[in-house]
């Protein structure tokens, strides 16, 4: 039977995984904002490496109170717009929905369990390369698995929880990779690994991820601020293997030639999520009483980039 | 008597200091490179916040070979273009010869010693707000004054030589305030304080002084580079008191807006002038086992942008 999915935010990322579950079978509701007129009219469009495909007729709203309550409602925004989820979120949760967190960044859990509770929450963690370059319009350029992490209060590790599986299997049946997370706060440290330097870096230096890697100086900055985001994760006392940091340059290395999502805000002048990417970990790590410099250096040169964003 | 003055390299800080010298009846020998026709012809001329003047005639050359022997030859080339003086200086040399080296950086004389021997140089660190506006044209903008080290090897504490006094005189005469100092090492240690962040950020991050100033995230790292240049500092047993630094904010914060030399150097695709100004302390540093987290990151970047100039 197909579950009623809400989309929070349907944009390079919200919209890729929402018509892929809605091509599935799914009963998908997208909630729209400067998109919204022409999704209700002409519906969603997928270029993906995976075969592109269209969904000529989706469920569109712009207004949060037309929508269905929801079993699962995945929130797709930019942490920069997620003062609008109090508003949003009351009007899509019926007692047994989940809120499934696909945004970057770090200790984003904690504001959205201050609107919906700390019972009903999961996070992802999304390798996704894909942009929107038109309304409705989403090319998938690369990869598109999603780390699943069941929430608790403080990250308490959850292990693999029966809801976290339930929402896998539609995911999974939907033609997406999942890989099951037993501890979210160390799936949220591994993915700033990447997030960190690539998003923060190709701004500053107004650069592509290939570009990064090729100029031996920049390549050798990615890799010690990995190192710094390690140091961050054993202030929490998770581990990141140095195994990973390897993995994570090899990834980087293969990819297509890559504008991180950062950069694409950065080039169209919306704010940048520097406090979800950069500053929350930065405060974790002072609470932890470990200094990351050359992070906080990137935060703050981001911080001055932001003020004309 | 009037004594012969070299000036190796008549830019924005060459052609001021030399067209001061020149003006208060020195013997100044101008070299030039791309200026070389206009000014042979048309003199140099200078707009200056202490008052406009013009040298319609001045001893102009673009070959060293056909320069007089000097007393003092002054080298105020851009660091990346040092690799000429092994050409240039042998042909300018007498017995009493002095050089006086009024370049950015930082173990520099070093190299020049390695073409004129370790007992006739003289190190110079200027505070000169002015830039090149059109050929043998520069606009003076604001402070002006140098401070003046005698060099021995391995930067060996010297103090106030006579030779220092003789050329502190002449510039005293031709109106530049001359500060003696006794060590040389910690006079360009002290520079770096301010040129370190402002050189650096200013290109890394697009910005006038002003600007750096203003914004608080940018501002806090000014502070933290110049800390990281004290540690470095404290690494040949020099020390720079902290109101230093807050001495050296209270004269940015007061200075017209300003775009440092690396900045103006970025904008006009020339080589950036990184190794002397972090390179090189950095690598007195990493001799000393000392960690500069930050100042590596500005000069990795820097290498990383400096790449494409």
């Amino acid at each position: 039977m197909a579950r009623k999915y809400a989309i929070i935010g349907t944009g390079a990322l919200g919209g890729f995984y929402g018509a892929k579950l809605a091509k599935s079978g799914q009963d998908v509701h997208f909630l729209l904002h400067s998109d919204y007129d022409f999704v209700r009219e002409n519906g969603l469009k997928i270029d993906s490496v995976n075969g592109d495909f269209s969904l000529p007729n989706v469920n569109a709203y712009n207004n949060p109170q037309n929508m269905p309550k929801c079993d699962v409602i995945i929130v797709s925004l930019k942490t920069t717009n997620n003062h609008l989820l109090p508003d949003i979120l009351p009007h899509l949760i019926s007692n047994d929905s989940l809120i499934l967190l696909l945004e970057n960044g770090f200790n984003i859990e904690f504001e959205i369990a201050k609107i919906v509770g700390d019972n009903r929450i999961m996070g992802g963690v999304c390798s996704l390369c894909s942009n929107k370059i038109a309304p409705g319009y989403i090319k998938h350029l690369d990869y598109g698995a999603i780390t699943l992490g069941d929430y608790a209060p403080n990250y308490q590790i959850c292990g693999v929880t029966n809801r976290m599986q339930n929402v896998a299997n539609d995911f999974i049946n939907a033609g997406i990779t999942i890989n099951l997370a037993e501890d979210l706060l160390l799936a949220r440290w591994k993915k700033l690994v990447w997030n960190i330097p690539y998003n923060g870096l190709s701004v500053v230096l107004n650069s592509t991820t290939d570009q990064l890697m090729d100029n031996p100086f920049s390549r050798q900055l990615v890799i010690e601020l990995m190192q710094e985001v390690q140091l961050g994760a054993s202030g929490n006392n998770r581990v990141i293997p140095d195994d990973y940091i390897t993995e994570m340059l090899d990834y980087t290395d293969k990819m297509t030639p890559y504008s991180p999502s950062m950069k694409l805000d950065y080039e169209a002048k919306r704010p940048l999520e520097v406090e979800a990417i950069l500053g929350h970990p930065l405060k974790e790590a002072e609470k932890n009483k470990i200094q990351l410099p050359k992070i906080k250096m990137l935060y703050q040169q981001l911080k001055f980039i932001n003020m004309f964003m």
